[in-house]
Parts: C-alpha cells; sequence; structure tokens
C-alpha cells in the first residue's frame, strides 16, 4: 500500500529525527516560514493572527461557533495554567484525573493558583475512568470541574475522554482538557465530546515549532472568566478582549514561530486535517510498534490504550542493555529516542508524530535491532516486574 | 567617515525594515539559524542553554560572578511578572517609577500580583529623578523594591537609573529594573549601577526573535525568591533550580528562537559587544534625528533624554498629514515605522535599533521627506500645543 499522506521531508543531512513528543521534527517549509520579520503591530501580521485563531477553530467541526481561540505567548504549560486559572473561579474546586507527569503538574499548577482541588492519581498509567468520575463527584458536590489530560504523554496511553464528559457533565460539573500532544490527531469535537475548553501548542501534532499555546474554549465562559486570572502575562479573558478588539497580541507575539505554525496549518489541511493527520501516526505506530515487538520489546499499554503519539516500551531485562548507550547508538543512526516517565520499571519512548511515515518507522526498527547488537543484546524481552507491573492494567 | 561596525544585512527583496522596538529587522544568519529541529531534552540543545546564559551574564561586566541568568518562555513581559512576583516577597512593598506605559505596565502587574505598592507617576515622559525617589522612601519605610524602567519605550527616554539605584541603595531598599529595549546596547554593569534583578527579552537589542525573555538576577535573591512565585511557569526560582540541576528548561524551550538567539550573540560580540552595539545605535538615531529635525519635526525630548532605542516625534501641525496615510506611504518605501502612545499630542516614533545603520537611517529620512511630499505637506513643525507640552521637561 503507498501512502496516502503528502510527501514526507527527510530532515538534511546529519540531522537526527526527533522520535520525540514536541519539539518534533518539522517540515523544511515549516521553518522556511521564519525567514523574515514581521512588525507584530502591522495589518499583514494581523492577518496571520485571524488565520491561526480561525484555522484553529475549523479543526473542532461541528459545533465550532460556540467556541473561540486564544493563543498565548508561552511552552503549552503556561497555556494550561492559564485556562486553569481563567476558567475555574476562585470560588471553585477541581477533580484533576491524573495518571502520569502531565496530570500531576495540573493539580501542582492549581497548588501555585490556590485553587481548591482533589487529585483522583491512577499511578503511571492506569486511565481514570468514567464510573469512577462519576462516583467522586457524586460523593463531593462542592467540585465544580474536572480536568483531564487527553493523552498522557509521560506513558503515551490515550485517556478515555468521552466517558469522562458523559459523566461530568451527567453530574451537571464542566469539564476542561489538557489536549496538548493529541490536538490535531486526534478528534475533539464539542458535538461528540462535551467540554468547556481545552489547550494545545504549536509544536505537537499541528507540527509548528515551539513557542505559544493556545486555548479554544467557549465565547461565554471566556466573557465570564474576566477578573480570575491571577496573573496579567496568563489572562485569558485579557488576551482574548484586546486580540478581538485590535486584532493584535496583548504583548510581543513570537512572529516567526506564528508564521511557521501558518505554514504547518495549511500543511495539515492538505493532508486531510484531523482524519489524514491520525491516520498517517497510526501507521506510524503500528509500523513501529509491531516492529519493535517482533525483537521481543514489549509495550507498556495493551493496544486498546495505545496513543498513535507516543509509546512507552520496557527498557530489556539483559543487563547488557544500558539506555544511555542505546540513546546515543540510536542517535548516531539518527533517530533521538525519548527517556521513560514510569516510577516502578525502567522505559524509554518513542515518538509517532512530525514529519515521518512508515518508510522512516521501518528504519527506526532497524536502527533498534542494530542498537540492540551493537550492545550484545540478543532478547528484547523486559524483566519479569514489568510483566507484573502491567498485568495491573489488565485487572 | 566609513562605519567601524560588521556589514549590515539588507532585508530580502520586498521586506520592509522594521523602525520599530522589536520585534525588529535581524540579520539573515539569525533567522537561517532557524532552519533545523532540536531535541529540548538533548545534550546537544543543553550546550545551546548554557552558552546563552553565560554569554548574557558576560555582558555584565565586572561584578557578573554574583549573578545569574534565567531565561523564561513568553514574550518580555511574562519576565517582567516572573521578576516581580519572584523578587518581591508577599509582605514586600514596591514603589514604581512610572513615565508611560512600561511603568504602568509593572504597576497593573503588581495589582494582579496582590503585592503593596505605590506609583511615582511621571505622566507621559517626564524623567523619575533621584531626589524624588530619595524623598519618597524617607516617607515610607514599607517600601522594600523600587521598579525603574531602563528605557521607558514608550516615549524612548533613558531614565536616569543611576541617580535611581543611588537614591534606594542610600536608603538602604532594593532596584529591580525593566531593562528589556536597553540591555545589550547600554551598559547595565553592576559595578556601575546596583540592582538586584533585571529583564530583557530575544527580540531587543541583541537582536534575536521574538519568543523568550531572561531574568539576570543575583544568585541570593534568586535563592530567597523560593516559594513566592504565584505562577508555576512564571516561577524564577523553579526554572533556575531545575536549570542548573539538568541543563534544560522546566518546560518546553522555544528551540528555534533560541538557536537563532545564539546566532544574534554572537554577532552581538563581533560587533564589540555593549559599546559597539550601542554606538551604530547612537550613530543610527544622530543621523536619523537631525535629517527629521532639517524637515521641521521635532522629538518630544531635549538631546539630553534621547535615547539611541526609538525616538518619539511630534507628528506635524498640517492638517495635510494623517498619520495612517502617512505609516502606509513609509511602509510603500520600506520602512515600518511605529504610532506614538503619548496620550496628550499626536506623535509616532521611529526605532533605531535592529540590522540596520546611518546609510539607512538617511534611506528612512529620505522617504520620510517624499511622503510628506507626497501628501502635500511642507512644513513638518508640530502644533503649539506639542512645544508647550516639551517645555514642561525643561522646567
Ligand atoms: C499532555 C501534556 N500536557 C502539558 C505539556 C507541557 O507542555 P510544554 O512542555 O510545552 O510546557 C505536555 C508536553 O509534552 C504534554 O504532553
Ligand atoms: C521597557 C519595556 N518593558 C516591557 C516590554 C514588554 O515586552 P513584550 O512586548 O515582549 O511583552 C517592552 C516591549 O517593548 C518594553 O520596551
Amino acid at each position: 500500500m503507498t501512502p496516502s499522506h503528502p510527501k514526507i521531508e527527510q530532515p538534511r543531512l546529519g540531522e537526527p529525527y526527533l522520535l520525540t513528543p514536541g519539539p518534533l521534527t518539522t517540515s523544511y517549509a515549516v521553518k522556511e516560514a521564519m525567514l523574515k520579520d514581521w512588525g507584530s503591530w502591522d495589518d499583514d501580521f494581523r492577518a496571520m493572527t485571524r488565520e491561526l485563531r480561525s484555522s484553529l477553530l475549523d479543526l473542532l467541526g461541528d459545533g465550532a461557533d460556540a467556541f473561540d481561540c486564544v493563543p498565548m505567548q508561552g511552552s503549552g504549560s503556561f497555556s494550561v495554567e492559564a485556562m486553569l486559572a481563567s476558567f475555574i473561579p476562585p470560588e471553585g474546586k477541581a477533580l484533576v484525573l491524573a495518571n502520569g507527569a502531565y496530570g500531576q503538574r495540573s493539580a501542582q499548577t492549581l497548588q501555585y493558583l490556590g485553587r481548591d482541588h482533589i487529585v483522583l492519581d491512577k499511578g503511571d498509567y492506569l486511565p481514570p475512568r468514567g464510573d469512577e468520575v462519576a462516583r467522586i463527584l457524586a460523593d463531593d458536590p462542592a467540585i465544580t470541574h474536572v480536568v483531564a489530560i487527553h493523552c498522557e504523554t509521560s506513558s503515551g496511553i490515550l485517556n478515555p475522554v468521552e466517558e469522562i464528559s458523559e459523566a461530568t457533565y451527567a453530574a451537571g460539573r464542566k469539564l476542561l482538557i489538557d489536549s496538548m500532544s493529541a490536538f490535531g490527531a486526534i478528534e475533539l469535537r464539542p458535538s461528540d465530546i462535551r467540554y468547556e475548553a481545552m489547550v494545545s501548542s504549536a509544536n505537537k501534532c499541528i507540527e509548528g515549532v515551539p513557542g505559544f499555546g493556545f486555548i479554544v474554549a467557549r465565547k461565554n465562559e471566556l466573557e465570564a472568566a474576566k477578573g480570575n486570572s491571577h496573573s496579567l502575562s496568563l489572562d485569558v479573558h485579557a488576551q482574548w478582549a484586546h486580540m478581538n478588539k485590535t486584532g493584535q497580541w496583548r504583548f510581543t507575539p513570537p512572529t516567526h514561530v506564528v508564521a511557521a505554525f501558518i505554514e504547518a496549518l495549511r500543511a495539515h489541511a492538505a493532508e486531510g486535517g484531523v482524519a489524514g493527520r491520525g491516520a498517517r501516526y497510526t501507521r506510524n505506530r503500528d509500523v513501529m510498534v509491531a516492529g519493535m515487538r517482533e525483537m521481543g520489546f514489549e509495550t507498556l499499554l495493551d493496544n486498546r490504550w495505545l496513543s498513535p503519539i507516543i509509546v512507552t516500551f520496557f527498557c530489556p531485562a539483559d543487563e547488557k542493555f544500558v539506555f544511555d548507550r542505546f540513546y546515543n547508538l540510536m542517535k548516531d543512526k539518527g533517530f533521538i529516542i525519548y527517556p521513560g516517565k514510569l516510577t516502578v520499571v525502567d522505559s524509554f519512548r518513542v515518538g509517532c508524530i512530525g514529519q515521518m511515515d512508515e518508510d522512516v518507522m521501518r528504519n527506526v526498527v532497524r536502527a533498534a535491532k542494530e542498537s540492540l547488537e551493537e550492545m550484545g543484546v540478543t532478547n528484547a524481552a523486559p524483566p519479569l516486574r514489568a510483566l507484573e507491573e502491567r498485568a495491573k492494567l489488565a485487572a
């Protein structure tokens, strides 16, 4: 089968592929869009900001009318903080659904903000389920908002946001989603999944370069957010009101990063939008996971929970396997992989997102095979302990 | 006299010069440095972060040892907020010296933070003087910190930070400086001017592209800042501690913007550092201001207060002068100028910073002359009211 997506560009000679969940490998055209300077006050740049906002809203599909898009300077975490501070009022209370580093970070952010919250902590990767959410909400009527992570990038799990949304609204509460690493490759249509606001950033599935995030929120929530923010810089309402009035960002925007993002958005549309992008990443994952499993590697997650964003593999039990060595051998072969974030067993992660297709993924598998050989590892099977850990998921 | 600075690059065909105080016109080499993707976790990028931090500290000259540099994602205002929140403890009280939009913004930030503060409001451009500061500090022993704007970019005035610093420390208080638009072109040596911390950003006098700011602060202040921040994202102590421990930014850095900045820092050093950069900008200003004055334009400020960063001109009294028309005529000729920010009389601003030299500035003057002719304005003299306004400065 020939791939249906537009041609994937190879990085220039000597540049490794970034098999990481952003910053990731972007196309040359995206980077080339940065070879110009813009005045942030000028009409030309205002037109770019308009295109950015409306193109992102288009990705919501039906029901997008009720939403608006507010780009925000800084990394993705800045947008998460901006969302939490703006939409959870000071007298609100949040339930944070955590199963990894990014859920924990949302909880930590609420701690800084002094917003009342409780955490459903599922450990390193177990998914928070709809019935658990329903139970907690029934027990605690003070909770006003649920905070969910769409793809928890620290394990790669795709959390069940549909059932979480249903449980949340069935109990009359509101949902905020951190869709940082998923938006643009996994549908998040308000007509399918109800929510008040979500965030993502420039350097994930849209395949731009890092430098800003964006908040997509219901207009009535944006209106109501006035006065909630703890921070001038991160005030979503103020950024939104100013942008709608003047067409400009409140403070200096990362002009070049915005230009790159607009190029990336056009390529995203040319690939068939969220469906097209998601299909390529899914194929990337399937080819890569199959090849790795053939060598004996095991994924942390069952297929049902694997995202097409990033996959966690257990480190092999063989003591000749040393992660730092493996990392460098892979890097020498042109692939930068990512260390794992599990607290219990050793692991590493391989990303499926960015300018890569299944041919690249076959080369990734080949590079992993060669690297194992160079280390003298003949079987990549994980230690028993890892498999016991994984069994918890099935239980 | 032939200019002593390295060759200035012209923007590519059809690209206007940005006579704005950042984003500004950067060299092609700076933008070309963005044609590559980096893994933010990788050694190569960590080395870049190290170079960025140490090169910035080098600009302080003698006494730099006592300081450290903490880059921060977001625009410059994010770094100002981070500085204010981190170094003014919750029980502190600030005196903000305001004579324009950026002083007002610092005061507004403190308002958000809930930090006690008073504002010495000097209006649109009058400089806050050392003796005034001394008087206020003597009257109010609760004040712990003074916040000063180095170059108040909204008028272009170079505020007298030396005498402000002397008054502050004579009274046993601490100084924080917003040197956003000045650092890198105007010396801010701790051996000459005492202060605890200052901020600037990537897209000002170092001539990088926008996407992050940086806080330069005494190490003992950084230590003491632990727990002060209202915000996870903007926590200077946490960013500093994490960076020193891991060599990485806490959250995804704007990798491409950082790469561009490192190229910009190298060019800055090649030009002779702060002295060389400042000399070129000063010459830019002198040539431009002389040419504009010849046409009848008047500057808001006396020569004594003119910065080599940006200059405010009064709009001509002639009613045939319409700013929007002038802006577009200048843009057609390849120059983007900046609207004024004075509240009392109409004005516009012309920046002197970025990849421009005196030859470019002569063309700016020529373009202004032609634009006036096209509008049928024969004399650029300002209305009497403007000159009366200016007389306040002399008084
Ligand atoms: C789910 C999720 N949330 C938040 C973040 C934080 O984004 P950033 O590193 O840009 O601050 C990430 C980054 O990978 C993420 O994957
Ligand atoms: C003195 C001063 N402070 C603060 C800022 C705000 O910086 P930013 O627009 O990057 O947020 C500027 C921007 O020009 C400035 O000149």
